[in-house]
């Protein structure tokens, strides 16, 4: 508080807290969201051949954390309908970026300074959006910092995790891939986002909410303009992850233990890992033979049919760098 | 209501809004749906190597409306279950459909006067069907036509809008297509049933509720006859939907955007239009070549996977036809 | 009542309704559900490239049950999270089962004598897990016996009944088997247990709670170490099952109508048969072709589909055959 109090913060902080998101920090949103799905692969040939499967995942990506978020807790998904002004903001976005005459609204919001304001703006809303959730599930389980954390994720990063899904409705199945096996860069915002602000709320992190909603929201914004200006796509917490993955999860016995050293180990109790690796090994030969998608050994081949998606998560900051 | 009382149609609308449903509309219903399910392809294989995963199946086709706008509404999808009655009915005719001994309810029941009769009676289960939705949503939220029109719509066409999970249930998987990328016809008239019943309801609609059931009902019934004998599968919308089509969804920038004029008009900032078709491409022929279900492009592959389905929901047109 | 008396089991009965699962047999269960996780084919991989969707689909493995009652009874499915205690030793076993270093953990609980025990132990939660959901259930919806069974089931039987959407989050995706077309031992066990259970809890079946509790534990426990020690995979009710299929399943009309007997007796009004299986035979040939996952006619390719999950259903038992 300290430091807020010298850096003549306290007011900025007490400022943001304040901020309204509607209309115009949704409208951000909404342009982000709806714009990153006519990116998607696929996508505009959707919009041209049932528009209302297309305004349906145009919603989804809008409210997806609220649908999401409303499952888990057993409330009606349909809730976001009742918004009718958003939904009706969300829809006219909707259709200006797919069907304006032109393709005016599209054009104009993929220029790189204007793309970079309306992200910022959506980075903000981030903020709002994980902090209704963890208080929204604080209300009803007082002490589960658990379960803050997943609504408060599942409201953040809601149109990522139900990606499988949403893209179901475009008639596209990549069961190979979703944002658990492989998260992109908001979702592990949002989750990080989602742990902070639970541990605020249980009080395990001694800072004042506005104060913490300042500093993640700095933190989203910069960073985002950042890859967007920069056109990497390397998350800042690379190296933190790596070193946690290498900590926790390799110990002493390796990825090598599928092959060699768990054999040793085991070999005279003849455990599964042997079995499992051989059938593994046969189904997915099996499976390149008949070409179906490979059900057993996902990983693998992951990092080909991943590549699309990648193109398209990145799509954003991608050819905002070619703008220039 | 002037020309109602002049037709003295206002006692037969009185009279038709007055009737129950259960048990001979219900039991039509039930038969009709148990009988599009066997007109499935893989259905009846699928009723003798498991007849559990069959009678679930044929539950999702009887009360997948109301397992539908349950789920959207926060109440247990279970509750259909708790109406003894109605299960009973319904199992009983799906065992006498699949498993009647000399085939003989399914055959008569697909003689062309009978099923004629029965497809009739269902249709008239529909009209309380989305008018049962409608009013549960409006008790709900007050002031939410979306709400109202997306319950009552679940309500009555249930069954086809959770096709790709009732499909699973039978092993089967078609992510290319589903009823929001290309609706069937009870699914189109049933959408608009709702809209009219939640205008109704609000009183933006100036006709009264009996008034509506009867014009509704009588419009579902007469088609529904007319495709029937006629055999066509033509929807009496497409000229109305192709106008609203032009109108709205092509404007000046046509699906030949994503080939050329867009190329031209954003020419200097290189969006990402160009890009996405690529890929697009890249990855579907990638698809081909793997053999894997295309998900980057299911609109292409979509006129040749979709006939199956087409064939099989027009069964119950066709088949008829070819009785007489 | 006179034999449980006869037999001394009275008080045996008692003491074994009031032992407390918490925390061994819990511990049992999860040690058992994670390894029958960490034996699926590629699930080694997937907590190499993503511990999170790792500990995910463990979680699922774990608390399935109560995640599938929960969405059933419209009662949140993150209600699992806020028992903190449970999901932290959940997820202690989950590191411990898939990190601990040379694997130390697995390699001990793979070893038949303690395999056994846990798999025994899992088996008795497997009964307080039915009568919860019988419970729950009941207090909910009084009279009706199918939400009773349903819920049971789905409590007991949760993780094998989700397994679809459990595969979905490591990547994996088979449409064409589920525990509803070709149930498990596990399943089938839990069915009958929740059966049972609904009938004492309305009184159909004359015995006290306590003791159908003792003969349905001791039934499971017996049967599953018979089943682990011989190595056999067969069900004890498979003549049964065999004996009922053939009353109720086949009739007059047996698997033979699809080609020939209905063709004759419904030659006249030409029905659907002959063009379903005309189209499904043309379609799988298609299907064969380019190589998609066969949605037609699931029931013909799945025993070879099928094989490697029975292998992994079954690696518990054979395995454990092996180590002797």
């Amino acid at each position: 508080m300290d430091v807020f109090g010298l850096l003549h913060l306290d007011e900025l902080s007490h400022g943001l807290a304040n901020l309204s998101m509607f209309p115009y920090f949704d409208m951000a949103h909404y342009i982000v969201s709806v714009m990153a799905l006519r990116e998607q692969p696929g996508a505009l040939e959707v919009s041209r051949v049932s528009p209302l499967a297309c305004w349906f995942s145009s919603m989804l990506f809008c409210f997806g954390g609220a649908v999401l978020s409303g499952i888990m807790l057993a409330e009606p998904p349909v809730a976001p309908l009742t918004n009718s002004t958003s939904v009706l903001l969300a829809s006219v976005i909707w259709y200006l970026v797919f069907y304006c005459p032109m393709d005016l609204v599209y054009c104009c919001a993929a220029l790189l300074p204007l793309r970079l304001v309306l992200s910022g703006m959506k980075e903000v809303t981030r903020t709002w959006k994980v902090l209704g959730g963890v208080t929204q599930a604080h209300s009803k389980y007082k002490d589960s910092l658990l379960v803050m954390i997943a609504i408060g994720w599942a409201k953040g990063a809601g149109g990522g995790l139900i990606s499988n899904f949403e893209q179901l409705v475009r008639g596209v199945w990549r069961p190979e891939t979703n944002e658990l096996l492989k998260m992109s860069y908001p979702t592990k915002i949002t989750l990080i986002g989602a742990v902070l602000f639970a541990l605020q709320q249980t009080h395990y992190l001694p800072l004042q909410k506005h104060h913490l909603m300042l500093l993640y929201t700095m933190f989203t914004v910069i960073n985002k303009s950042r890859m967007m200006l920069t056109g990497s796509s390397t998350s800042p917490f690379a190296a933190f992850e790596s070193a946690i993955y290498k900590t926790l999860f390799t110990g002493y016995s390796p990825y090598a233990a599928l092959t060699g050293e768990v054999k040793k180990a085991c070999i005279d109790n003849g455990t599964t890992n042997e079995m499992t690796s051989t059938s593994t090994t046969k189904e997915s030969s099996e499976n390149r033979a008949v070409g179906k998608s490979s059900p057993a050994s996902p990983v693998r081949g992951q990092s080909e049919s991943l590549k699309a998606k990648e193109e398209s998560e990145n799509a954003e900051t991608t050819d905002c760098k070619k703008t220039n």
